[in-house]
């Protein structure tokens, strides 16, 4: 068949072999067909998906972490996030990992949808949230946590960004919703107020 | 010690094992020495990295490909991208992908920056870039790749992004940072005109 004659994209699983399970994701291996009916090899990461959540404090600064990250083999800073559990709404992973890591509650949240870090390979799905009015209650670390808790105004991790300082994925799409969905309020206050 | 009195957030490799390797991605499980002298466990997505192209045609729209996603189940309208090679420069490896992938070489680039994806355990890097002044030669895909090339304009794809339609996360953070510099470009234009 030549590739011009092709209708559907769609590459259908003729086997799936788990191949490694850790305790954050799982590798499998599989034989797909492709389009054309020719076979290939797919390896995915299975990963349950994770949270972020851009919670507000009321002197208009973001709460921010700083983490070594050991993929990476370096400290980077965040919005704090945490990964899904098997039952676990993500909301509710949402407001344990806010008060797990900062020791905050909220009593507003706002859903600001969700995007996949990298479809090529890996099935995560992260769930983007602002939060605010806030209360501080108290942190509560897993015990191989270590974390710094800080917070920054949104123009300062947007120019974070821009400057090459801020390169976490997750941070750097919900930064960019809020700053847009500000000048949209902004907008519309502007366009009320006459 | 108490998490209070650690200083460095540091992990330090204790050993570290390969226990898959496939074409896309190797997978480390290491065992680390935390901050406070225990140890734990690190898994590690192991990647070269890739490049994400936004391609601005002369019509002022950008080009697209639609793809069928294995890890994700469905196919998802993306930015020309790629995975780097172990030799190659981030700016060899886009202008390769741009010309396979849709057929366009382009007279013009611009570095966007760079992001990581997914830091909690994965150590891909996306090199992001901006090209323009396009001139179509001919695309040819690899054998076992299948997508549908089209164009939009940015405001379309950034509403795309926020109506939820667009997933990607290189798409989204290129699409954002495009965005964010013709705004500054705007403004720099009409300052200068007074």
């Amino acid at each position: 068949m030549k590739k011009s004659e092709i209708t559907t994209l769609k590459e259908i699983t003729k086997n799936s072999t788990l191949v490694y399970e850790g305790p954050v994701f799982k590798i499998y291996s599989d034989e797909v067909i492709l389009p054309d009916g020719n076979t290939s090899k797919r390896d995915v990461v299975s990963h349950l998906g994770g949270v972020c959540i851009a919670a507000r404090k009321s002197d208009n600064t973001f709460l921010m972490v700083r983490q070594y990250r050991y993929a990476l083999q370096r400290e980077f800073r965040e919005f704090v996030a945490g990964k899904r559990e098997p039952n676990d709404t993500p909301l509710e992973r949402a407001k344990a990992e806010l008060e797990e890591e900062t020791g905050y509650i909220a009593h507003h949240w706002q859903y600001m949808g969700h995007f996949i870090p990298t479809c090529g390979y890996d099935n995560e799905n992260i769930e983007l949230f602002y939060a605010d009015d806030l209360e501080f209650v108290a942190q509560h670390l897993d015990d191989t946590e270590f974390l710094q808790v800080f917070s920054m105004p949104l123009e300062e991790i947007i120019k974070e960004i821009e400057d090459g300082n801020i390169l976490d994925g997750k941070t750097i799409v919900l930064a960019y919703k809020l700053d847009r969905l500000q000048k949209e309020l902004q907008k519309t206050d502007s366009a009320v107020r006459g």
